[in-house]
């Protein structure tokens, strides 16, 4: 018996409540998680009311100054501060007042320990409201979660808890101008002080929420190298640097010496302040020593693997900024389509009949349902890989949460890398629906454009997605951890099979296309030369990310088979659009790598 | 024997002038030309002193403001009138000064006269340094050309001349608010008036240099209805409405009854204004009758036929933007590529050896080789056409004229809607070799993107050009007109077998899928609901683009068979990739359309 509430991604405007509970409730069947010992006392009652609040205050708080925050980007005022609209810094108030920060944290810092499928299924709405603001939202939620697993019971009190009051924000530091994607060649370094405190000097990038007037204080955690440590990535540890000093009793001090030095331009997601910070360069603490204060995170040099594991989390939820980016291009797109009308069918041309809603021109409702099953895969994809993150963390079997682990290690870079590419896709697709006025600055569909091109390129750009997945997850356990990615499609492929029907026939074209990918990663695994084999591994990355959506797309019609009426008939026909006109791209990329083609690497800078 | 420049796609910084001498020269063998009439005593080096002259004015005098007119876009100010930087209007008086306008248009009205390809092969240059201040070019070469097939002897001296000389700048005025893709349904009135002029009455949208104060005046080709005129396209006339009217001598009188009644703030082209113009609204002109002063072109309620000849042209021109666009783009990536230090190669990881261009990354390599196969190919796609136009007009044989027409008439809508795609991919890509620096708009790269998302929508969607390929085109003279295509390959083809060695083998590769093709073809054809037929047009749209690329790589090939060094190793490898990644890419789409896939047709409004 599935529930029948009526839907429409128009509802909120931006993402369809009715799909998240049909992703949460009818698919990942979520509820089971309250019999946990983690979980206790919770029930889909509350979990539902935690996504109609945030839609709610998404929609009230976050929506109405999304344009307003990319037209008004932040700049340096005449005092050196960052101004920024009034209405951000409301919105997070309002986001931090409502508890929001500590969705799915700890009860003993002050969160509400909801599941983190919940917690990121409600931060969806923020996302596809206003990425803009809600990305110093995301930042602090990070943060926090990095220093909940590897802080100190004093850090948690000092950082933390004020992080889920909502009056610190948080960042993250690791890029510098030298060192991008190359974090082995930072330079910050740390030096130890007899206090046990560091003095941290050194220039950092892309400082996305770096600085501004917002909340009480800014939590940096900050990537650096102590004097001697090991080169390259064994040498990075991590701090917590303030922006500023906190006291033996949570009192605010005087500033610490992190000093703005500059904020990037960017093409999209303006509303999100980019800096680049200074630490330690100057003496803006009179009296006190040289050096940002900075206090080290869990051991010296292991800050790579605390980092890493905070990023895995951070990848999952760039592809959800991705998903929820494209699913509200998606809803406008919609909206428009039904509303605008223009030309005439191609068998009713008479000019002096009245024009028609241009969704019914078939080409309009192709790029409808490419962004359909875009944005929807997308947001499942992502919603899946949140639930891992939940199961790793809770499933009450040893064995179920290392599967869980090693799933989700596997799918990372899939669940970054997939919606950046098709969300953005999707978002395309939007403007060319709006036509002229989707080129025009007050679409949104066009912001909606541009902020979600950022998402390829952040927390390591597609390409090393690529590397990660080829180069290291599916090599990883000997090759195991990807045979537990086919072992679950292969799940997934047997009930749809013992099921027959439509699900049985989508079976067998999707069991043919993975038993080709089994065939071609096994081909590249042997490959000796690093560089061949590594070679396409973009195409790699693209035709397992096709083949994993395509294998959620299956599941979710398991949970959709009973269902009846429109929303079960669009999720239906949109799987059906999935196999039809996209799994069938991965045969090309799959014959690239079988062929082990070389073209690329035999390719001379000289040449070009 | 072929020439061996040094070349360097950086020596312009925008587009490789050694490239364009390839095309022109090597492959398309433009010499030929002047062998005919209509441009007897022209040569080689004259061609190549336009390009070169070119060149140096888009580097010196287009290229510096590019980002400037991005960032300070146009405004209407105070006094009522648009305002633009001043570098635009000083660009566009030494392109006038220069008789860059009159580049290919006939010597009885002031131009050079030139080949179309040549005139269109130099713009190239302005299109890739500043597509923002070119459009204002673009749009008075394309009314000149309108008005020289259409006009009469009295409206060639009247408005082209001027138009040649750099005095008069032109624009389009065919949209408008309630029509935009559907021009049967324009409602801009024209009443004829006892002095046979006319005086329109409407609002025209989306118009690209609609108004400005640079130059003496604007030209603008209007559509309208004249009243009891046939209902739809059929009753559509062209006018000239000028935004100052001119005397018997061609003196400037008063201004005639066109108000700027807004202006769009785009995502990118942001240097070309774009209006909102109210024609015959007010009583601009005191003492005059109401209404906008026109002046018939041609035919009473022919207007779409003169404006669809046009507006083939000016959809090669934007296909050529696109082209050049993404040319920039991938110029840009490639001179970073290779000055860029970051990380290492997977066989040398030690973080104490130094970093290396990022150029030495095969996955940078790949995403440079991809560009460049897209952008050369869409490059010589669009040069390719407007050679065309050049043997429809001057070829000796009549059949050769017609064949080149009819080949023309089915490339059109590819050459516009390819690279508006794929070289929109290679500015995709282009950002992504950037990374963050990428996403910053003191990139350029980031514009560049921008810019260029523009050509997939102007002048006729890519869904419309996809609904004109399969509905119009290839049905055509019973279908012959797409035989023409398919018999230009097959020579291709044939000459490559002919050739053997690798050629050969690309051209089995080819000459399978071109079979494909006519199959496919013939079968949509012989399906008689056009909604079915023309449910997957978009797919056939793509699928023959690529196929189309790949044929016009295989034929560059031919010419560079014998060249030896970079330059020719290059071409080389870009047209390997374009067969091992890009062309398989057509073989879904195929099937798609083979099968006559019905997901889209079947998906209800109320299903989404």
């Amino acid at each position: 018996m599935v529930s029948m509430t009526v839907h429409s991604p128009a509802q909120s405007g931006v993402i369809s409540r009715r799909d998240l509970q049909f992703l949460l409730h009818e698919w990942l069947a979520v509820e089971r998680l309250v019999q946990r010992p983690r979980f206790e006392g919770q029930s889909r009652d509350l979990f539902d009311e935690v996504l109609e609040l945030s839609e709610r205050i998404a929609t009230d708080r976050f929506a109405p100054h999304n344009a307003l925050g990319d037209s008004n980007e932040p700049y340096i005022g005449d005092d050196g501060t960052i101004v920024l609209i009034p209405e951000v810094a409301a919105a997070i108030e309002t986001f931090g007042t409502a508890g929001l920060v500590g969705c799915s944290i700890d009860l003993k810092v002050g969160g509400m320990q909801l599941p983190f499928v919940v917690g990121y299924a409600s931060f969806s709405f923020f996302l596809g409201a206003n990425v803009g603001t809600s990305g110093y939202l995301g930042l602090t939620i990070a943060a926090a979660n990095l220093l909940l697993a590897n802080g100190s019971a004093e850090q948690l009190e000092t950082w933390v808890r004020p992080m889920v009051d909502g009056r610190f924000l948080g960042t993250m530091c690791l890029s510098e101008p030298q060192a991008g994607s190359s974090l082995a060649d930072i330079s910050t370094r740390a030096e130890p002080q007899p206090d046990g405190t560091y003095r941290l000097f050194g220039t950092k990038m892309w400082i996305s929420g770096g600085d501004h007037e917002m909340g009480d204080n800014i939590v940096h955690m900050v990537l650096a190298k102590i004097p001697g440590a090991p080169p390259g990535v064994k040498g990075i540890s991590l701090f917590i640097v303030p922006r500023v000093l906190v006291g033996p009793n949570g009192t605010l001090e005087e500033r610490n010496d992190v000093a703005l030095a500059g904020v990037n331009h960017k093409m999209g997601y303006r509303g999100t302040v980019n800096t680049i910070l200074g630490f330690g360069e100057g003496a803006q603490r009179p009296g006190g020593s040289a050096g940002a204060v900075g206090y080290l995170v869990g051991d010296q040099h292991s800050g790579l693997g605390y980092m890493f594991h905070m990023m895995n989390e951070s990848r999952i939820a760039v592809g959800l900024a991705a998903a929820s980016i494209g699913y509200a291009g998606y809803s406008r797109a919609l909206h428009y389509a039904r509303e605008r009308t223009q030309g005439r069918p191609p068998d009713r041309k008479d000019p002096a009949s009245p024009q028609v809603p241009i969704i019914q021109h078939v080409d309009v409702r192709r790029m409808l349902l490419a962004q359909k099953a875009y944005v929807e895969g997308g947001l499942a994809l992502c919603l899946y890989c949140c639930y891992l993150v939940d199961e790793a963390a809770t499933a009450p079997d040893n064995v179920e949460r290392e599967r869980a682990a090693t799933l989700l290690d596997v799918l990372t870079p899939i669940a970054k890398a997939w919606p950046s590419q098709w969300c953005l896709a999707a978002n395309d697709l939007a403007i060319q629906i709006f036509g002229g006025y989707g080129y025009a600055r007050e679409s949104l569909v066009e912001q909606l454009y541009r902020d979600n091109r950022l998402n390829a390129i952040h927390e390591g750009t597609n390409g090393i997605q690529a590397l990660d997945l080829l180069g290291r997850k599916v090599a990883m356990q000997d090759g195991s951890a990807f045979q537990t990615l086919l072992e679950a499609i292969q799940r997934t492929l047997e009930r749809a099979q013992a099921g027959g029907g439509e699900r049985a026939e989508l079976a067998s074209v999707l069991g043919a296309v993975v038993e080709r990918l089994a065939d071609v990663t096994h081909h590249l695994l042997m490959e000796p030369d690093s560089q061949v084999r590594l070679a396409n591994a973009t195409a790699f990355l693209e035709a397992t990310g096709h083949i994993v959506v395509a294998w959620l797309w299956l599941d979710q019609l398991e949970a959709a088979e009973h269902g009846t009426g429109d929303f079960y008939e669009g999720k239906r026909q949109a799987a059906r659009f999935f196999y039809a006109y996209e799994l069938p791209r991965v045969e090309p990329q799959l014959n690239l790598l079988a062929g082990l083609d070389r073209t690329v690497l035999e390719m001379r800078n000289e040449w070009f």
